[in-house]
């Protein structure tokens, strides 16, 4: 994974508390066990305290993820990590939603707040 | 942006706390780094105090963002200060919900409270 | 308005706490601006006391909008206030949601408590 | 009715707080002044203590209903009157939601609590 | 029933409170007085401490419950209990929707927490 | 079956063929083996030539079904013989839509066409 | 009704085989046994030849039908003959979809063409 | 698999063609090389000749699949003899609709006509 | 409108028929009567002879109606006139679909076949 | 792209006409211009003759595109012209839908038959 691909900019409301959300339906990654793709849908929610997300930035670095082998958990729980690391938002979440596999589905979901 | 286009008229409820939803799916701006058109939904909530706000004079105070290049968090920031500017209602909320760019939808969601 | 037309009916179960939902999805009533005609969903919700409406009467009560001049905003509050007036019930609310004029849509919503 | 045809078994849990919902979207009765056919969903919720309900008794218990003329708001509050009785449950609640007659539909709401 | 079948990995991230939910559409067990076969959803949401569940082994622990004859209130509660034994997570709940029987569907709904 | 409770009108365009589709999601009658009710949606679709159908005669005669033990396929074909009997239409058709029974639903179509 | 409301302008592409389909989901009349409003979409689909019809003069026509009483099965055959007359198109077709009576739905479609 | 366990009765309306339709959204059998369970919906439409399915055989004849291993293609075809010998109908088509395996759906639908 | 913005590229299988479907569900133009905007989802069907349309000049010919004050039935015209003069396919169709106004909506279809 | 990945298995029923349709909503490949990622759902179907597809060599041979630079005009019929020289089936016919990028959707359908 590349966090260094992030990018933002300065948040132009920083005295107001809002809540911005971001959906990607088409997040790829690869199952570390069995070598095949996983498919997914990651949304980020969060409210910005000096810095947004640059969209763009984020696509790229959700394209390293393309052909990585790496689990559902830690998709998850690095992907929050790296955003607050960026942003330090007053609070941030991120949920990723997974296709099936073998019939059955997972959803992975973690929160941060600053407070 | 003109909000000046904005009109008003006396609440003939005042005394009793209500909502009142409106919701505009045709709203179009453009991006400012692309110039290419954005598309997205408004949806704003408030209780009113003593103004309503007139749904026609709104219709064209949203149609002087179509060929304005601006970003969404500013969109959905400067609808919440012009409508709370002429209203002064009990509350308001502005939510702007943008159609895919690049597979990636975006969600801002805004709030202001009297007390 | 005729709420002179509202008929009620003894709260079989005076001494427990319940809810009745009804909803009118065929409300018409005509814009006082443009004497156009306005399409809407009326939704009431209410906890009986020692009364409860009596569903003919209420349609009955309904069909005198459809041809008044009336506001989205009046209409939502005089049927809480007939209503209220007529079954002093423990709690009472009203939705009208509207279709779409101009691409807007616009959802009125009132709450009544008698505590 | 005949809240003897009701049948309960022993909850094999009776120290674990959890929730048993039923679905029954076949309901039947007759309104009791035009002597046309009502049909309705009931739905059932409720905490067990000692007792569950046994599910073909509800269905032959809840026929009984096919041939009686009985206003919405006494099915609902008697449901819950029976199965309280018998279950003797933490808590439960019934709703009743009826298709529209003259456009309108009306959905009734009641719940019990032990405690 | 086989827990042993169950397996489980280190949770990578055992400081942060977050949530994993698994769902399992394709679940079916035989009822125990007539012999015909159940079919149900199974979903289940929870709060890892020092384990996750293995999916490939939670779906093979699922396959024992085919031919099994086993009451809904039941399945719901041993599957409740064994995977706290396996993973004694922070928090965990299951929900069992079963597919219409005479016109009645039934949901069964239990939960843990280690506070 | 009572058939002599349908009543027609005269169809007022005689020389132009149209189509009336008419759609009774209510339907319920009763199996003949196990003694307990079907619920069904009956769809009539015909093109008139001297008469039309009453709808609320219709009614009442779909009511006689209400309590009446009898097979899917031939209250089908039965409500086929008893309206193109009663109308002397161009062409009719009726279906009935059957919901599940021990997890399987069945649809019967039946056409006539007096060409 | 007053067919002399209804407007049309020069089809701009005469030559051509082209098809123009207008729904309108507001539609209401009165019934006339009940004095009861009836509420409907009308969906028309034309192919022009030398005239198109001009959709603000559609809709002060189909205001004429608010507060008239009139049988499903002639408003759409009314709406056809006015149509043809106006129009001489090359097809034109209606189908009036009406809401729930006593449960009971009913639509009516009539066709003409030219050749 | 048992087609002796299909039964059949008389057609009461043998010189009418007219069409019944069975879908079983419960079907299970069992993968014959990972031996893992397959889920699918199965849709039987046939003219009847003579002779008309009975349910409930099929529904115990659909039961032995359950744990047989048998591919898709093999199930539809011998589902569509097995009927074809039992009825001798005038048509029938059986289409089974499987769901996803590493993502990938599949549907197989074969027909029968004895002209 | 500039149909010179039109770019097109060779096809790659020009001795095959294949068919090739671009639904554009954020195309907006300005009534010519009003000057209000209308949105509509335009959806292009053809099969290409020796060149298909390039996605991206399609997306900057169809920006040039954003202000462009146009008639649903010339808008829907053009378009084709303008596709099959570039492209030359062996047949293409053109349909719009138009965002209600005064609670109507219209959709317009014209095809072109080079046979 | 490496057709030689697909396997195929002996038709047993090749004497009988019937279809295989086979959906996978987890395809993607790369935009050979932008390098970006695109994500679309395959759908084939064909009439087997001697052979019918292998479906987990189908799934290696689509994951041969995860890297791959190829138009969707391409692809389409690439994969048809893969299978055809495979399977010599009576008919086969690849879809290819593909998520919005600008906005914009494309679906190229090919179809090949033997006689």
């Amino acid at each position: 994974m590349k966090p260094e691909l992030l990018e933002h900019f300065a948040n132009g409301y920083p005295k107001r508390d809002y809540t911005i959300e971001i959906v990607n339906p088409e997040f790829t990654s690869v199952c570390p066990i069995t070598g095949l793709p996983d498919f997914g849908t990651i949304t980020i929610r969060y409210e910005p305290d000096k810095s947004c997300i640059e969209l763009k930035s984020l696509k790229y670095y959700f394209l390293e993820f393309r052909n990585a082998g790496i689990f559902y958990e830690n998709i998850t729980n690095r992907i929050l990590d790296d955003l607050v690391s960026l942003l330090q938002p007053r609070s941030l979440s991120v949920k990723t939603e997974w296709k099936a596999r073998g019939g059955i589905t997972e959803t992975v979901s973690v929160s941060y707040s600053a407070s």
